[in-house]
């Protein structure tokens, strides 16, 4: 192992939390009560099936940006909430201002000492960049899907990034909290790392029985990967 | 202005000391003695024809690590000097392990308080990742000609950088040490910043005559750029 691609959102960031503060902050200022964590989640929930439009050809190559946005214009619709565009690009980009889970910096400095370090995200790079200086994630590099014009689970984005890493798929790692990128990573070669993140859609969910899988590594948070993985 | 992104090889780090210091090291554990500082000249004046066969489509997209290898191995059997190929993959890429300038790191990390900081090198992606890590520099992303297979100066590396970013070309400001990659990324629609580095060709040259030039900024080194940018 030579490098770690990270999944980002849910993975790496809390997005639930930090969608469902953007949307209260939002909501505050235009004095709207609405069930925001609802509103979050159905935000978050459109984002796969506009992701596989592209993926099926349907929708030629579009940013998670320009989806998002899409998406949330027809929750708000929906919602019989009016706002200007200019409220609505900012709110669209709260993707951006994600804070990360409390082990995350930590595990990723630690990991950054030995291995290389990179996103391998839907989010398009400059969504990943800024999301970086907001909350302090010291990648190596910046690598994601948009790169490729191929999503995840496409295996063009995990053997695109062990490519321009400049390293056999087999010398990369993807970390994620969601089984079917892992698995997909797999399928392409790649090793696999799960970390385990409960709380990413709320507090009330199973947790996801990793036993039913067959990943390299198991790990509770970044720190222990870190221990794992020797960095 | 809202990002900087930095030509790399002479701008950021110096090509020339790190290469001859390579060299000497390899002279030494084969016990040869040769004009180690021409040879390193002769492998950085290799370098440009390479990439203009590329930019021609004589060749197809070919990464630098690739050009700077075949350069390297051209340069030894004409020098009579034979090697193994680990030890030639070895040498061929010193060009990961060059050292910064003694202003950039510190520059560098004042102007990313301010700005998004990237690289925009004719360097790959992987050969920019692992200099990063060499020298210490904290590149918000690391953008390379390799993600959109043109080399500079031709016009799609600049505008590609300002699409990755997802800022308008004039919100770009190139920095480099090189007129005529300021004078493309100017008629791309980039700002620009001159920044002068008088000993990247040795100590010998004469002092490239800034004034015949119109770029935006023009700077003594990396902290005297972020003074005049209010980083």
């Amino acid at each position: 192992m030579k490098a770690l691609a990270f999944d980002v959102f849910g993975t790496v960031v809390d997005w639930r939390a930090g969608i469902i503060g953007e949307l209260e902050k939002f909501g505050k200022s235009h004095g709207l009560q609405r069930d925001w964590p609802a509103f979050a989640d159905n935000w978050r929930v459109g984002y796969a099936p506009a992701m596989d439009r592209v993926r099926r050809g349907e929708l030629p190559w579009t940013r998670i940006d320009d989806l998002h946005r899409a998406i949330l214009v027809d929750l708000l619709i929906a919602a019989g909430i009016g706002a200007g565009d200019s409220d609505i690009d900012h709110l669209s980009r709260a993707w951006h201002r994600l804070d990360p889970w409390p082990d995350s910096v930590a595990g990723l400095t630690r990991l950054k000492q030995r291995y290389v370090v990179t996103t391998l995200s839907n989010g398009n790079v400059s969504l990943l960049t800024n999301m970086a200086k907001h909350a302090g994630l010291p990648w190596d590099c910046v690598i994601s899907a948009e790169l490729f014009c191929h999503y995840k689970p496409d295996p063009e984005a995990y053997l695109g990034c062990a490519e321009l890493l400049d390293i056999a798929p087999a010398e990369l790692t993807l970390v994620a909290a969601h089984p079917a990128d892992l698995r997909a990573a797999r399928a392409a070669g790649l090793g696999t790392a799960y970390v385990a993140r409960p709380l990413e859609y709320g507090p009330d969910r199973e947790p996801y029985d990793v036993a039913s899988d067959h990943f390299d590594i198991v790990a509770t948070d970044f720190v222990d990967l870190a221990d794992q993985v020797g960095a």
